[in-house]
């Protein structure tokens, strides 16, 4: 598949600079928690300290984007004011106080006498981030890229080109005060440079794209190097029949119009033919009042809903206030169409019946199930990670809501005093393979 | 990439009969330890019973094999007596006395009261497993897959369709005789419907191939389905000049002529040069007298090595008794070294300097990096995991030796009782985030 990207080869200079940044995270991944958390503070207040000009290069691109005509909801994503600016500065500070992502010994294992394996967590090296419109997103996976030990190469929405080109220069200032070496954070300024980061394979371990759902999937089908986040969330609830019908609205009602933009957020929902009436009597007039638009199957409108659902309905993620419903006659049918139309990412059933929920919990192969609750609780945040780097839709781990342990993998490291394997092939010498205290 | 693979689609009959496996998977799934054990006792007593029927259908492609031709080291890969059987056939029944991998609770945290969050492991789903000549592959990764839970697709070379057959066809009837389905194993026979296989995101979770580096690379490229394994292995070891002569020469036969087709066999010799006349002053002798041929830089060649090493020798494995040689001249120009010629798999430095043996642990970012030892430790059997399911070259986790964790992943299960995301983001509810016990 390399030979058939649709991306061009990297520039030397993009090479160059790449080689730069996993040259300074070598030297990152060895460096103390201490130093690396003292280096968030330094990040945090040379943002403080450049906080007004990094808001007027914010108005800059804003008026720029206002005199191209971009959509208000761009515009919004866009702006950076001193309130948001703060906030994400917080959340710098914040980032230090979690527990250390790096040199977690997960395995101590003595394979002889004086051959001992140690398995310890490490950072993955390089990050290459791609993200849309918002520039607060810049300083948060700098950010979490410092913290995890990681080097990370950056590139932002042209849109915010001034407000990234003033952060990053400030999180510099900052690095340039702590014992991290600067170049361990790269910002790429052209459209050219970002496709190039998509073939940085061997230079870049980790891509994570921050952005549509389109962006996600060119990325996805473009780069061989693995990529951190999700394309589609396309989320389910079940109403059961034995579905306590006050706790099915609140949850359906949570579920869709808490936050409908966000992936979490529920595109289907499932009823039971034996609840339709009375879950139906009452839900269309809520969702009705919350403005949200129901389309339904051919069933479902025989008990109210006014607008028919399309087949290709089934399978669109609306990111608003629009919803479908589905009128099933079984936990198994419900069960086919999540199984059919499901993106894997969170499905939830109402059922005061713990045999059925049970089935539902064990079948669903989603990265969340949940049993009387709002799809909306899949976050990394309000899962007590303290930061989310991403949710994933894969079926491999890190899955789900996915905090710093996405960003650190491991090593075996090996010690010994001269063993060799001959010497056990030949039963001149036996493992022991006793477990040692973490 | 998705439309540039040069693999066809699969066909409607191999997407019937994948859907069948991913049906049956789904309950496999969901049985006990107790009931996934039993069948492994059963797939062992089949295979017991049957052995002299595979013992012939064996004989039948050996004879085919040799009029057509094969190569001998692909009889030898090929062949399966009844002593190679018996082996295999305990290996299944020592599976079932590993801890079981799924269930596994890997956090347990109340959110608030009454809302509870677990991690628990899950079965992947579907493995597709591509293996070539070797029968036994077959036997031993379709009992790692009902261990773990999992449905396989598996597809085996040409040469030994008649092995195959034969012991696919005990393994189902192992199956039908306890409480996993037959169709949770499928064999695949011809080649155009492997090719499908690759193209099955969705209905397979993880390829697992098993053969050469070129079977590897090809499917690699081919498939967006991820893939367990690796292509190359060129391991490294590194004498430094404080190392003791007599265990570098210990370590560094070890490591070449244990096993040298093995992919944690090294290639190359880093010597630093204050050491290089006295080690090789032994080393030559010794590896002349493994018949390994020493092919070495410029400056080797004044200390007596007779071939010149290519430039394309520093990135070629040769799975046989040949082995570059570089001098160095000092540990930073090793790394370097390492880094730019290295496939992240196994490096190891002998050294009895403690400050350089750091060092080197921790700028060598492979999966496995040793000191003072054999590179040919780096297996899943010597680390006590109890059976291999690969090695990985990867970055992310699972990497290096895998065991049976590698065949399952988690998912977030949360139950509650009608606890919408509302009430905490209007303050009406707090999160107690209290992680429980395990």
């Amino acid at each position: 598949m390399k030979n058939s990207l649709q991306v061009p080869d990297p520039s030397s200079e993009l090479l160059q600079r790449a080689l730069h940044v996993r040259r300074a995270s070598t030297e990152l991944g060895q460096t103390t928690n201490e130093k690396r958390c003292n280096a968030l503070t330094c990040m945090a207040d040379a943002l403080a300290n450049r906080a007004n000009q990094i808001v007027e290069s914010n108005l800059v691109d804003l008026k720029n984007a206002v005199s191209s005509g971009v959509k208000d909801s761009l515009l919004a994503r866009l702006k950076l004011d001193k309130k948001k600016l703060d906030n994400s500065i917080d959340g710098v500070r914040k980032l230090a106080l979690l527990p250390d992502p790096v040199g977690v010994r997960q395995l101590n294992r003595e394979l002889d006498d004086g051959l001992d394996l140690e398995r310890i967590t490490v950072p993955l090296g390089v990050l290459g981030v791609i993200f849309e419109a918002r520039p607060d997103a810049l300083i948060q996976i700098a950010s979490l890229a410092i913290r995890s030990g990681n080097g990370a190469i950056l590139k932002g929405g042209s849109e915010a080109s001034c407000t990234n080109e003033s952060i990053m220069s400030a999180l510099k200032e900052g690095l340039s005060k702590s014992d991290i070496q600067e170049t361990s954070l790269c910002l790429l300024t052209t459209r050219k440079e970002s496709l190039g980061l998509l073939r940085l394979d061997g230079l870049v371990d980790l891509i994570i794209p921050r952005g549509s759902n389109e962006l996600v999937r060119f990325i996805q089908d473009n780069t061989r190097i693995p990529v951190l986040g999700h394309a589609d969330g396309i989320c389910h609830l079940y109403v059961d029949e034995a579905a306590d019908i006050e706790k099915s609205l609140n949850i359906a009602l949570d579920s869709k119009t808490q936050y409908p933009a966000a992936c979490n957020a529920i595109e289907t929902l499932l009823v039971h033919e034996k609840v339709a009436a009375s879950f139906l009597d009452k839900a269309i007039p809520a969702f009705d009042h919350a403005e949200v638009t129901l389309l339904g199957d051919e069933t479902s409108l025989l008990f109210g809903i006014k607008q028919k659902a399309e087949d290709s309905d089934w399978s669109t993620e609306y990111l608003d206030l629009t919803l479908s419903v589905k009128i099933v006659s079984s936990l198994e049918e419900a069960l086919e169409h999540i199984r059919r139309y499901g993106s894997r990412h969170t499905e939830a059933i109402v059922t005061e019946n713990h045999e059925t929920a049970k089935r539902f919990l064990k079948t669903v192969d989603s990265s969340g199930v949940y049993h009387n609750c709002s799809t909306r609780f899949a976050d990394g945040f309000r899962y007590g990670f303290g930061a989310e780097v991403g949710i994933s839709t894969q079926t491999l781990p890190p899955r789900g809501p996915v905090g710093l342990e996405g960003l650190v993998t491991y090593r075996y490291f090996l010690r010994g005093d001269g063993h060799i394997c001959a010497d056990y092939a030949s039963s001149v010498r036996y493992f022991t393979h006793k477990d040692l205290p973490l």
